[in-house]
């Protein structure tokens, strides 16, 4: 029942065992297709197994026996294949080992899952872009620490959402050439049943699906994942982020940007819940939960480690289609952005306007020491009422002319700075 | 694929929407009459409710929509409810909110759950104290820090399993009256709906539903939930512990285990891998991540927290679907343990037997101070060969009479301490 | 720097290394004492050994070398305490191996450090438990996801942060039989080198100690420790969630309740920051995240795991102090809250007296059906203005006599689930 | 007592308080020489003000009073400062805000710490390089699963070390110009103090400390700091991974590799325990057990988070001396690697050769199917005894000639890839 809210289909469509049989199968067609051209294998066995592979149809309920009994999915398959293939079925998954086929059948499927997200992060920071500019002059109260500080505009906080996704659109980038690569290794990793021809074997089954090739097979060795891992929960967390500026911002106390559609209650007809706000969190943690459960692949032992391996294939599919969810959520948010002016007016108008106390005292540092403009602005905002006349009335007690006490270059520098982020934003990366 | 090795069959039952969407129709009726009975609502109401409810058909698929609209099943789901009790469907979920109704129905489905666990924790229990027993004289090496160290037997070894599993017997015992507990607190928490009649009806429901009733409803106080996580995760962890043992215990170089049946391999037919003891560590890794993950709705804020509350519904299943099938594996495990005393021997007798060294200082230490003795037993040990000769040889030349150096006591003790842990596990718990 | 925000001078002092060496040496001495008492070494050696080892003095710093090389400290230490114990050296540490000493003194110090933590939990409790009671009767917004939701009581909040702490007193009283008890298990925890008497020294240790003794040494079970870590993150979680709601309390927009003295700013001479409340997330999530680090010690292996064990020292001392420091804060916080009504009225008059739509509701349901009241209200709520008059309006036009709509019993139970609460905080536990 | 164990010298050198406080007052320096440069501070404030603040001496005890008062370090800081600066003391932090402080001044320091983390990271690469090569004919068993599989060489096992540390320092190469970056915001994040000359004074920043020069200030999105922990935790894994292999490798009953240093026990005078290999695995888990903790600064909300920013301050220091002292670990062994190549033969030998069945099989397969001799293989191994000759005796029985069975081809494409993986790890980064 949630998985409109935390699930996503165009993704999890790469995940179903279907999907995952079938990208094994392609690599198993593909590695008799190198063999044969390479004359490891025969020629017309390739032909055979590539077309009865191609036919094979596989029930996933069927594999769960064989897999439980091996710990993997490959031995049993494996016996299909090679019953499919006939009389030339010796010669299906030759030299391979369980996770050469497994391994390269999540790389295959990592690429069109990429895709999809690398597109859906594309556009939330094309959204983000056209309204961090758009919002570049709508000032609101600056919070840190949870208390009103300075003035800032919307633009400059939606720019601070933008920023670190602009940042994870070049890591993924780079870790690309790390992690689309072929595995085929043969049992050891050393591609021991290849008599030699093993790299050549590796290399050419990595040109056939379009794949890097790896100075060496790399079973026990996942960074490559765990890499890809953190990516993803980067990318859900800073989108999280956003989530959880817009829960503060359209609580009913502050309602200062709406965004989404509202969630009802089954008992208060006035609410208007944030859910797809609060959905960008919830699957922050949940994708950095994953991960941090995924990294531990890292310390997998000797030549393939049956403790660990596993758990890819545990926590890869909710930190991909949860970072598909959060993506899809975040272009709806993004996109809807709304902002109340006279909210924000009026939060900037609490307490007296304290929220100018540091421009005033830089006003004020023009004809005194900034500590002594600091102290005046102190005794200003303990006497309560409206900052600016209080700090007018403290001057005029010390006979100081201050002028005219210009507010106005607070936010003067939004602009630049938001110019400066939507400029990378919109450069088409390498 | 996976299900047979991570999933349970029996658990997921009350894990699919149709349970939940049950359970919640079940909270629901027993509201009703609760409510009838105390008068809140018409008699008539509740029976036309009941009988309504308790027919209603609701596919999983229909609430798929409204809940991805609310972020909630519940306002769906009343909805439909309502409909169902036609003219009377107003008196459906009087005074309660969205998480009394799916707080409430996840705490029925935890008794049922938590009942099979504990059946199969009892049957691991029973069948370690067994194992621990029969083998309390079979004398292999203790290994500490990867190293042989001094004699131990493998019923001790058994009994280090046991012990942690009875600990956690009790720690379950004494969670259950904290988590098994009605919620039912209304829009914020104080039953405000029910105009002064809250406390009746909440204690009304657990009544009727046989749950336990807490002192004030519970919505953001989730301490109940994160205690379960933690015990769940714990015991998983703890199976794990038993399934890395049994993973070094059954390496091709030392064999002195077997359990379980051997996973064949895709390429090498000599390869009788440990997959039941291997999917004991994963499932107690990822256990414990989701655990991890899960542990951040103790910072649930205010009167209910959106952000946080959906962790629940996308940690627990697994956690307890996972503990599930780990105990299915260890009780496998723990039944079919297979030693080959052989094998325990001639590990024994690496390095001339050194694995005696701490016996035979302490029969030197009657005859020399103890430190004067572990200096003989390490010159001996540094001379290689057989150490209990070399040892006679070193005393020999110094002319030291050391009686026939008896290493039999080493063992003395593991008996009475099986039988200590064996007693405790075996007495019923109040 | 941090040291009066994260750290806490009183738990320090039991974490030292020099507390270290002082437990470890307390246990040797012990040890001595009961293996002389039982004959297993001389009398006149005990004597010695605890003359001697109660005055020798050891600077850590000539530890680091001795422990980097071993990988534990004992070693080193026993070398150090043989020679002070001068002839009778060889009985120092007779039968025992490093773990007993290092764990028995850890047990020892956590001793002295649970019974800072339950004091200051008690207090804690005492304080939350007046204050809800002095709050009963002060209404404010009950907020669900974010949203002002219905009225509730502070007084009901604060019971909401303190009844899981009520709970959390209870399972201090749980775990600390499993935890508080002596290690002695020797090389491989069998006690090999005590000739049959092992279980007779264990006993004999734990009485000297005031101790509990396990059914059998427990060398690589480290549930106990990591139950303990669960409470201090569960602990630490719950003020964390105090915490976070008072900083929502405490925000600008909003400032219903200051708890603890603000900070100040370097450069805002207006702000006051929730320093004591932000201290609380921050240990919740610091000492969250140890504690699942800690979890992996579940995992060691054989019988002595040095891939595991010294996880325990590298994080229990930070959790340790950061649950001390959390309890310290909130003492302060919770001692120090001080609500502003007129800022609750002025919430609670936000949207027109949305706040009571349900309150309303449940009113109309006298005269028509619920769903009907509801949609009423749901009308009246999106003309705006204020709710109660739009709602007479709607009724007026419908020719409807809907009497005085009493909105007053919304927190008519907070009171009673107060008592209820307070009642158990109370009671003195078992 | 464990600083040399988990602990680094060099590094905490930089995570002092006193470091911290040093780096923090060059930032101040900076800031007033570079506001001079651009006019917008007099020029003599500024020279005053770099020659006070070198000669101040600040003891961080007494900055642990006004830090806990503030929850950060810099209004005290400040205020001593602007004493030390007399009359020009109020143009100290000109248009600054305490996390402009904190976080350039951490910023200077992990450029420090990087430079040493990153020689480090290339000693061991080098020496993983050459001991590659060293090894690359020397044979042992291949373990998949726990369970001898097929032949390796000692040297692949290093290669698949080397790999992905080798990546990993592209990582680094690729995370710095990110990372190193100067944060000046002032107090929202928008340089509102500098009344439009944010910009300039911000690069300026930046050029006079040979940082880089973000597009905005990034104060509550710390992406690059998460990603320098992913890193630290990734670099650590791995070398942790090396630690388990080594330790696997080391124990007693396979003792196929020695490296580093053995630890003593107190009372096993045999024992040689892996010390350092098991400190690799400690530190693994503890800086990834930080880094996930870290990982939560992500979800920093609104201009400044005090809930999450001191997570840094918790964190960084011990992933940062952590991650140092794996490096220095991993450099002292891999230095000291030193193979028993008759333990390896011994390994090889163990169920009658059973190692070559992969090899036999493929050899068979010249004159079957391979499906045909897997399985009269897997009859072979059934039988017991002598692999080699069980297989001819079957062959035979069948009439079958099948050559000499040469089994030489199983490593022979190990030097092939060692050489790919070492010349990439030899090659210098961009």
């Amino acid at each position: 029942m949630l998985e409109d809210l935390y699930g996503d289909a165009e993704i999890s469509a790469h995940l179903t065992p279907e999907a995952e049989v079938a990208a094994m199968v392609q690599v198993e067609i593909a590695l008799a297709r190198v063999e044969a051209r390479l004359g490891v294998i025969p020629s017309e066995a390739a032909e055979v197994i590539a077309e009865a592979l191609a036919a094979v149809r596989i029930a996933p309920k069927d594999m769960v026996g064989p897999t439980a009994a091996a710990g993997v999915a490959v031995p049993g398959l494996v016996a299909m294949l090679r019953e499919a293939a006939g009389a030339h079925g010796g010669y299906v998954h030759w030299g391979a080992t369980s996770q050469d086929i497994v391994d390269t059948g999540w790389v295959l499927r990592l690429c069109e899952v990429l895709a999809i997200l690398a597109g859906r992060l594309d556009a939330v920071i094309a959204s983000l872009a056209d309204q961090a500019e758009a919002h570049a002059g709508t000032v609101m109260a600056g919070r840190t620490r949870s208390q009103i500080a300075t003035p800032v505009t919307l633009g400059l906080r939606i720019a601070g959402w933008l920023a670190p996704l602009v940042r994870c659109r070049d890591r993924l980038a780079e870790l690309k050439p790390r992690l689309l690569v072929v595995q085929f290794g043969g049992a050891s990793g050393n591609l021991s049943a290849l008599q030699g021809r093993g790299v050549e074997v590796m290399a050419g089954l990595a040109d056939e699906l379009a794949l890097g090739c790896p100075e060496k097979p790399w079973h026990t060795e996942r960074d490559g994942l765990v890499e890809l891992a953190n990516w993803l929960a980067m990318v859900t967390s800073l989108l999280g982020r956003m989530g959880g500026d817009l829960i503060i911002l359209g609580r009913s106390e502050i309602a200062e940007v709406r965004a989404g559609r509202g969630g009802g209650s089954s008992t208060m007809p006035q609410k208007s819940n944030p859910v797809g706000a609060e959905a960008l969190v919830v699957l922050a943690r949940q994708v950095s939960g994953l991960a941090a459960t995924l990294h531990q692949v890292l310390l997998s032992q000797e030549e393939r480690d049956g403790t660990t391996w596993p758990l890819e294939w545990l926590t890869l599919p909710g930190m991909l289609e949860g970072t598909g969810a959060a993506l899809r959520h975040a272009e709806v948010l993004a996109g809807s952005l709304n902002p109340a002016p006279e909210a924000m007016a009026r939060t900037m108008a609490l307490g007296g306007g304290a929220i100018h106390a540091e421009a005033l005292a830089f006003e004020l540092a023009q004809h005194m020491p900034l500590p002594e403009a600091q102290a005046l602005i102190k005794q200003a905002v303990a006497q309560g009422g409206d900052l600016v006349a209080g700090v007018r009335r403290l001057c005029a007690e010390r006979a100081l002319d201050t002028g005219d006490l210009d507010l106005s270059a607070q936010t003067a520098t939004d602009a630049a700075l938001i110019a400066r982020i939507v400029a990378t934003a919109r450069s088409v990366p390498d």
